[in-house]
């Protein structure tokens, strides 16, 4: 089994290329961190459909013990304590993998 | 380049088992009916976190063109007709996987 976390994050007025770019610092530092991480990617909306979200986060983990252990790790929550502040709007879901 | 499609969907009060099973019988014709699509995986929420959203669609394709080859594809716009009713909210993005 895989379990996928996707989080889509739209950003407050005003939040500036240099402020997605330290969350994109520390996100990326993430899989070196978390070893339950399988497959992990972030990246900023292409502009290709009206009214998107600005930011996704995908983590690919092998179950529910491994999305808590991604979710609780102290280097995952210092990059949450960055990027709550940013936030005018969260979407996030976990769902199982097929296959 | 990969670019990937994500939509969430929350479902309006009431929607049932068997009209979600609908919407998982018309997406999952979908990667036998449309070419440009790479990778395709849809799920109900495992349930993890509060406040997620209900069902999960991610669709990764080469770039734009193919992106809206799958978005207008006569087979995904008769899958969005039946969902669309079901919505209580949604939110997407597309974003480039690097790589």
């Amino acid at each position: 089994m895989t379990l996928r976390h996707i989080a889509l994050f739209r950003w407050q007025d005003g939040v500036d290329d240099a402020q997605i770019a330290e969350v994109e610092r520390l996100l990326g530092a993430l899989p070196a961190a978390v070893p339950e991480l399988r497959s992990y990617s972030f990246g900023r909306d292409a502009g290709v459909s009206e009214g998107a979200f600005d930011f996704a986060v995908v983590a690919d983990v092998d179950d529910e013990a491994g999305f808590v252990a991604y979710r609780d790790h102290p280097d995952h929550q210092a990059a949450l304590a960055v990027i709550r502040p940013l936030l005018a709007d969260r979407a996030a879901i976990q769902y199982p993998l097929p296959g």
